[in-house]
């Protein structure tokens, strides 16, 4: 069964559920923070460093609202001053990989 | 390669092309409106009728939107009344493939 034809027999919930998942990712900086991780990000600073244009309180903002929907966890250490680690939990290296797809399509029409 | 890797590998611009791509999919109906044509409707109705909540004036403006990105087809037929039917076009059946990924993921982790 192609894609499309996996598609053509989705029902209304599971549309649903799929829309709320792509304006979740699609909102505001999500989807720059999750790939940022994804490359290897861990430092708050980092983060911002790969997510043109993101301040720091939206980074604050956003990252709260992925530990809280169970896709980073936030680490932090015992080290003088204490220091914090973000990384992505499996549900959020799911969503990541789910993402893929959606990086290569923008590359590939990057330049229309 | 895993998904993971090759993200890991991914430059400042395919991170900003990506995060673009899943800001755009990712606004208020557009997500719902494309699975909605790639469930097979083609009339303003139908596809009012398959996405909750989506008012007339909504997807009267993202539909312009998605034929503006080149993404949906909009074919006036000569039937009286004129009746106007919407599809995706070649690049829009990549973009809902390549979302398909993410209605998968949002099924599994729907119950969490």
């Amino acid at each position: 069964m192609t894609i499309a034809q996996s598609l053509h027999t989705i029902d209304d919930e599971r549309c649903r559920l799929a829309t709320a998942t792509l304006e979740h990712i699609g909102k505001r900086w999500t989807g720059g923070i999750l790939l940022a991780l994804g490359r290897g990000a861990t430092r708050f600073r980092e983060i911002l460093h790969l997510v043109d244009g993101l301040s720091d309180r939206m980074l604050s903002v956003r990252l709260r609202e992925l530990e809280r929907d169970g896709l980073v966890t936030r680490a932090v250490e015992p080290t003088i001053p204490v220091s914090v680690r973000y990384g992505l939990t499996t549900r959020g290296k799911g969503l990541l990989a789910a993402m893929a797809p959606l990086v290569a399509y923008s590359e590939r029409y990057a330049t229309d």
